[in-house]
């Protein structure tokens, strides 16, 4: 045994116990006659003392040299502290340390093991062992570690059953790129990595599972934007015997239970909004709704006066930006000019002041009176004190800025409170998304989805306005959860790939068997998936997955602590079947 | 809502409810004038009524064509059965239809979903979605899951934190083949999946993670013996601070709480046994110890009379077979034939038969006589009744072949039941084993393994004899688990890489994170991992790890339900710099 307590643990009620701690020097203290070390363990903070005339004198220099972060083992007395440390639970007593034996050594650490350490990103990433000592980041590793058992344990007791998939499939076509595994003993094969266990857990479902759920990694092979990760975490889920209500339900429950046993929030009901009133209300089919600032519709009230921007323009819309008034115009020049960045894009921004009095000023008062301007203040709800701001032009892009604008404000504003937390479901998302590239229609959830009832025969005229039976659960500004009702008939689904552009030959080679498994009685079935490492970041109220994840990846997609991926022995490659082919 | 109940839910209490029911059809009875239904779900089986005289016309022709394995929803009333069957829980009741809607229709699944099927191993996985239909199949998938959950919230009670490690990370020759997985971001370099998440676990417990464990999926690219999956999942744990004693005690307390929690059984202390004894008593370093039939070495007794075959072996070695003297000629010529076939490759067996009434009757009674044999039976434990055998030769190899004679009578005998459980813990494992094939010694764990204190010297002189930090935990002649301490300092890990044949260069490549990581202060830390698939199978009290495996792959490695692996686009390959080179 290496230690009888750790380093969080004593109190005054242990004093004149005889211990034995184990941990890393936080910091040392050398006055000559007297040498304090603070000693840091995973549970917290002891402070050792060693002094002149009850230390002997051997001990007390070794314990001079001591350096940070070196590993070290101390037997002693609990006494009593001279100056009581309040902010720390073991600041009532220290350790009169009469043996010290050094661990191990360390090397002066790259950054400061600190809360706030003075270690960049990258430094960081290259010893994440080293940054993992440090309060934040193994707080955030235990709290996803929380969140995880209380997912499982929750719906263990609903009934549903953890069953792990494989991680050696076969590629598809569809959606994300695979990360591939080439096969040895099948020559010229390749298995994939999941990009989810989609088809495994509703070939679970067609075997009378019932209830299914894994934490379960998945794997995309996308060019990584920030915060994304080649492999990340999904809670992924599926029920036999259900409707969407069904699904809305059991998972409302989940999310409930999460954000009351995590965060002690306790919210009743879960708003739900359809996708296209997200769109018109938000912008966005994963609205931020900690705060208002609706989207008011202002082609009505804002049209056919001789203002020829709007008057051109397919959508007039605009938000009530609370306490905006108090902007000054450097302000809102600043404001215009973020919008008007090419990220953004939009071409200018009309906006209206919404005086105490009662009266308003705008930035297009050439063009509409006073009644004109509290028709806009009543479409977009602003009250005396707000500002309005307006953005005109095509319909899809003016709604994407206007959103853009609406989080840009809120964030400045200080709307997005870590610690509130605001779900809504979106749910009646299209079947299809027109796909500019391809120049055709894609699933928009996957190909497995199924349309709402009586929709299927929509498939040929209007294919953009067949509604699916698809569903996503959104907290604060994020997607957290999607899911859909899937398809459970051979016909709808060899239609659904037909429609797709696979041939019935490539259907057969991709998804035979799960085309097959329809023919056998498969029950109607439905389920979720959430974004683990997403969920956690939003419940411990940060935004970087990284900062959750063990090990994360950087935009590169590369290990830089373990200097992964790297190139691999060429009897490796020949016992793969494979060479290396690198075109300049 | 699909359901207002299940299929196993129904009791007497139940009589006169309106219900609603789904599931499939187990099986119909028509009698024309009436029509049985038996629902089956993965809660159970309800019985189902259609009579002419309750029951519309319409609906009763509908019910008469059903098929098994039809997916239907019926509403009915609870009543009470006629015949009640007190062999299911749903026995006193059925369910009088008033409306039956199909769900779903089936073709005739290739195998008859009963307990018992007619489907063969093959058909069985093709069609997997069917063969969990099955009970057998399905209870073991949700016991698979309720041992998953009683070992993370033990272990997480016990402060134990879980932490996804990655799975694409870099290839190592150490140990078995690694799956590789290119990468297209990084031209011409690999990830690889883990074959356990061995250096990451030591990195925590650099990190002061302190105590760590994962339910993880590893990998390894080996030629696939019966029973072995090229991926499997592993209870992985690591702590810091710890020594060998601490390791045994906390994962002594883990598979107690299993063997209570699972398999109701208290089991008080395990035994531990040295690696050198475990092979001198058993020929095995997995011992099954439900049954005695230890080794008795007869050296001192058999040698040096008259029996030139004995005389000349280097080890002369019996086990007593309890009740083995009832075998008559024909059944110990068996055994005989058995341990000389070449698997085994015994060259002969000796016997002596222990009587009733004290005497002795041997095979070689030539050579020894009553006093010479009554040895025989005190160096094995031999009793009247029993019969001795005795198999003589090189040591290594005869131990190997007593070994699995034992094994072999014990399973005749029906000594290694099912419901009995016996762990033990073998401890002192050799450093290094001698490897025939590169001609030099390897790390038998792995070479993160320490050496027992004071014997790092011995590896220049002696190193067959280094022994280990290093344990297994075996349950009913199964290894479930295996670990070890670690080396925790730069110098003894780069003295090991050396002595394992690794250049400097080599060992700084591919390990060079881990050795730069114990320069910082790294705590003493050791740990161990369990086989889940192995563990549950034995705590399921059955033999094949593929039952406990919701999809798994057959000995070439191939998923034969999804038919993977697969060849891909030429596209794919093009992205990835590769190409296929078949050598005919």
């Amino acid at each position: 045994m290496y230690r009888t307590h750790n380093n969080g643990q004593l109190r005054a009620a242990d004093i004149n116990k005889e211990v034995t701690l184990a941990g890393w020097v936080q910091k040392t203290r050398d006055k000559g006659f007297m040498v304090w070390v603070d000693l840091r363990d995973r549970y917290g903070i002891t402070q050792l003392i060693f002094d002149e005339e009850r230390t002997s004198k051997e001990v007390i220099e070794k314990a001079a040299k001591l350096g940070r972060e070196f590993v070290i083992q101390v037997k002693g007395t609990v006494i009593e502290r001279e100056s009581k440390n309040p902010n720390m639970p073991t600041g009532d007593v220290e350790i009169l340390v009469s043996e010290l034996n050094i661990l191990n050594e360390s090397l002066t650490p790259p950054f400061t093991i600190e809360d706030e350490t003075d270690g960049g990103e990258d430094l960081r990433m290259k010893y994440r062992y080293l940054d993992i000592r440090r309060n934040p980041v193994r707080e955030n590793l235990i709290f996803r570690a929380k969140v995880a058992i209380a997912v499982r344990n929750y719906l263990a007791n609903q009934g549903f059953v953890e069953v792990e998939t494989p991680y050696l499939i076969k590629s598809t076509p569809e959606g994300a790129r695979d990360f591939v595994v080439p096969s040895r003993m099948n020559e010229g094969q390749f298995y994939a990595l999941p990009q989810s266990p989609q088809t495994f857990k509703q070939l679970l479902m067609v075997g009378g599972l019932d209830k299914y759920f894994q934490i379960v990694k998945c794997f995309r092979d996308e060019d990584l934007r920030a915060d994304r990760q080649p492999e990340f975490t999904q809670i992924d889920c599926e029920m036999a015997f259900v409707e969407q209500e069904d699904i809305l339900n059991a998972f409302e429950g989940l999310t409930k239970h999460l954000l009351k046993e995590i965060n002690g929030v306790e919210i009743s009901e879960f708003p739900r909004i359809t996708y296209d009133d997200a769109i018109a209300k938000y912008g966005n089919d994963k609205p931020d709704i900690r705060f208002g600032m609706e989207f008011g519709e202002l082609n009505a009230v804002a049209q056919h006066k001789d203002f020829g921007v709007f008057n051109q323009a397919e959508l007039v819309v605009g938000i009530a930006v609370p306490g905006g008034n108090a902007f000054t115009r450097k302000e809102i020049d600043k404001l215009i000019n973020w919008i008007k960045r090419p990220q953004i894009g939009a071409l200018g921004m009309v906006y209206s002041r919404c005086n105490e009095d009662g009266t308003y000023k705008s930035s297009v008062d050439k063009f509409y009176d006073q009644e004109d301007l509290a028709k806009w203040a009543e479409a977009t709800g602003a009250k005396p004190g707000d500002l309005v701001c307006v953005l005109s032009g095509d319909k899809n892009k003016v709604r994407t800025q206007l959103s853009a604008l609406r989080m840009h404000l809120a964030e400045e504003l200080g709307l997005r409170k870590n610690n509130e937390f605001a779900p809504l479901w979106v749910v009646d998302f299209p079947l299809l998304e027109w796909d500019e590239e391809t120049n055709r229609y894609h699933a928009m959830h996957h190909p497995f989805t199924s349309p709402k009832p009586g929709q299927l025969e929509l498939l040929d005229t209007n294919p953009g306005d067949v509604k699916a039976n698809a569903y996503d659960l959104v907290l604060n500004g994020n997607e957290i959860g999607g899911g859909s009702i899937r398809i459970h008939d051979r016909k709808t689904q060899a239609k659904m790939f037909d429609y797709l552009g696979f041939t019935p030959e490539e259907a057969k080679a991709q998804f035979g068997f799960l085309m097959d498994a329809f023919q056998y009685g498969a029950p109607p079935h439905g389920g979720i998936a959430f974004g683990l490492d997403r969920l956690v970041a939003i419940l411990g109220g940060q935004e970087t997955i990284r900062d959750f994840i063990a090990f994360p990846k950087n935009n590169a997609g590369r290990d830089v602590m373990i200097d992964a991926p790297a190139p691999i022995d060429k009897k490796q490659l020949e016992e793969l079947h494979l060479k290396v082919e690198i075109k300049s």
